[in-house]
């Protein structure tokens, strides 16, 4: 027989376009086993809710509520950039289980990347410390898609797409205007340290002389001279010339471009990110017209354009994670399986929270073309996948309904947490 | 009976989601009328096709193609920024005549904003200047949406409506992550003198504390310390504040903000436009973490989330062109006449060239709300039917199937044109 007791689920880390459907796939799947799961508790800007008892009723949402979450892109209870100390017998640990205990908590689902994995983690172990027996399963997010063990991280395939098509549009931009306008055209997408959203722009190339020319991979050293020949050449062959590049981009030293106060021909010295950096390379160096384009959250809010395929990931990691817990797993995060690039056959299956946590996974070299500046056919087969599908949002007066719902909060048991760091 | 000719064609200026569907309204209605216009010539680059000689075969796209081009961006048959001499007895105007006569080209249909109107105002002096009378039709089109007469600019819709599920979209981001992370955001947007864009933003804003809180218009002077004071007041009240700005902001001198090179706290001076200078604002007087999105070429090629009504207005621009030349009209723009807000009817009529050429239309005041930061409700109602309905291209393994076509170059009958100007 199934254990009794209340579940806790809540979003970690920045969110993606899909985060939500992992949430939708939570409460459907608790809402199957009442009689196991008599309450499912969403908190409320992630483990900050659990500290703080701001606990939001998912079984409050109405079934059409629940729709618009499978659309709706954020964090809808509230995500959270926060890390928890690494000694386990610090009060926050204690305060975590006595809320626990209060609302009968015995299932703990963490939604979040490698850092929030690391919160699963933590947790686990203090509820066996604090000798509360909990389940605690990580749900895998992030639009970076640098958790290892599992294929994918839902919220990547969305922007990835967002990635690929945005490229193919700024290409047919710039191709039809080269001649008398702009030459140079830079596009910079998320990636601190993994290039995969940066490799995802080439989906669309089909022949060399599409778009990206060049993608600059965080994987590569990123060095000026051959960075401006590259352009340069590529400007010379087609008239002009498409530029990726990931915002965790770093010279010979290590230093990150988009930290670099580098000054221009002028004596001017460069804010603004990476894209604004290479623009004034470009321009005061090979005189050349650029523009630049910085995507940033755009890209990870891109719910209009997602891919079916990560959508679909998206809600079953949320079903398979109330599953494993009610099977006692515990300290495991759901991960995807591919079963096959054909056709994408996909499972769920999991891996000890310790092979996650705090990890990161940067794309192989088998995905980087020997150039540096390109992606191999390997990465190809690899990505494709993932994009297929699409799964607009409805759309009423012509805008997406998204959602925007005043959360019921359950009411509080314990006194407020004081802890000033918190 | 109609006068037989053959009719050219071109796109110019910055391209747009939908100026490739009227250049399939062109071909289209062209297409019905072979008796009358026995060819339809698409200029490559623009007016620098017609100088250049380098004509496209129009009647070459398959229906196949011509179905593409409704649902492809950029500008098929190549754009340009080129402004033609004032003077119309400068030779490259006898030039264009020559071509006109070497390939019986009696209707000039020119596709673009308030300077390619221009251009087609001039070559209808030119036709006449040199008695070769050519019926010489302007077609709007600018995302900027500041030709006057017209209700509205093909391409505005589409990218206005990127624009509003855009900010939605970013805004679902930061509420959710707010606490924690990013308080104010910034998402930079086109518009170098008018404000229309920007003012988009704001469709999908239903209360007050819905995003956008601060729209920055050109309209309007900016003064940093009402923008600091009112960006610090809506962070204390809602936690966060999204700003939307025009790329086109000017301090009280007249000084563009973008051009600005004004060094922040730390000594550091700026580049990179208008949403980095006001982030590092924020930054360094605020002492609050920022983000921002510049959208550049991705608002004015995003043809994945394109207005129906805009799409339908820029096929019927090009349709209604062919009709008014075959009319034997001239000297006139195409404009498209609102009948009613509610369901949004509308017809298309024509306003003489000199109305519009090398004019803008501004935001008018009562579009922009009292503290100068908002739109008013007679901006909603002006701006909310021109985003209405959706038209996806189709997608084909997870990318939208975007018109690539090796164009049917018309073999040449003139000498090279050498003037090292063009």
């Amino acid at each position: 027989m199934k254990e009794q007791g209340n579940l806790f689920y809540a979003q970690s880390g920045g969110v993606t376009p899909v985060i939500n459907a992992t949430a939708a796939g939570v409460i459907d799947k608790a809402a199957e086993n009442k009689a196991a799961i008599p309450k499912v508790f969403m908190g409320h800007n992630g483990i900050l809710g659990l500290i703080h008892e701001n606990l939001i009723n998912g079984f409050s949402l109405t079934s059409s509520q629940r729709k618009q979450l499978l659309q709706s892109p954020g964090g809808a209870f509230g995500s959270c950039r926060f890390k928890l100390p690494d000694d386990i017998k610090h009060p926050i640990y204690k305060r975590c289980i006595e809320v626990f205990k209060a609302h009968n908590i015995r299932y703990f689902l963490y939604n979040g990347g490698g850092d929030s994995q690391q919160t699963s983690l933590k947790i686990a172990q203090a509820s066996q410390y604090y000798d509360h027996p909990t389940h605690c399963i990580g749900l895998p997010k992030t639009i970076d898609n640098d958790l290892p063990v599992t294929d994918t991280c839902p919220g990547f395939g969305s922007t990835a797409k967002y990635i690929a098509v945005s490229t193919q549009e700024i290409a047919l931009d710039v191709v039809s205007m080269h001649q008398t306008s702009t030459k140079v055209f830079i596009f910079e997408v998320m990636g601190r340290h993994a290039g995969w959203l940066a490799a995802a722009s080439a989906l669309g190339k089909k022949n060399k002389q599409d778009a990206p020319h060049l993608i600059l991979f965080p994987e590569r050293t990123f060095k000026s001279e051959d960075f401006l020949h590259q352009t340069a050449s590529t400007v010379r062959r087609y008239g002009y010339c498409i530029i990726v590049t990931s915002e965790g981009i770093r010279d010979a030293q290590g230093n990150f471009i988009s930290d670099a106060n580098q000054t221009d021909a002028f004596g001017h010295t460069q804010l603004g990110g990476v894209a604004a950096y290479l623009s004034n390379l470009v321009v005061s160096e090979l005189k050349l017209k650029t523009h630049f384009a910085i995507a940033d959250y755009l890209q990870r809010s891109a719910r209009h354009i997602a891919s079916k395929v990560d959508l679909d990931q998206a809600y079953a990691v949320g079903a398979k994670g109330v599953e494993l817990a009610l099977n006692r797993q515990s300290g495991v995060m759901v991960t995807i399986k591919r079963l096959s690039n054909a056709n994408y056959r996909w499972t769920l299956t999991q891996t000890p929270l310790s092979r996650v946590a705090a990890k990161e996974r940067k794309l192989p070299s088998k995905f980087i073309s020997a150039n540096g500046y390109g992606i191999t056919n390997s990465a190809r087969t690899y990505l494709h996948p993932l994009i297929q599908g699409e799964a607009y949002p409805q759309y009423r007066h012509g805008l997406p309904q998204y959602l925007a719902f005043q959360p019921e909060f359950v009411p509080k048991k314990l006194p407020d947490w004081n802890d000033p760091d918190v």
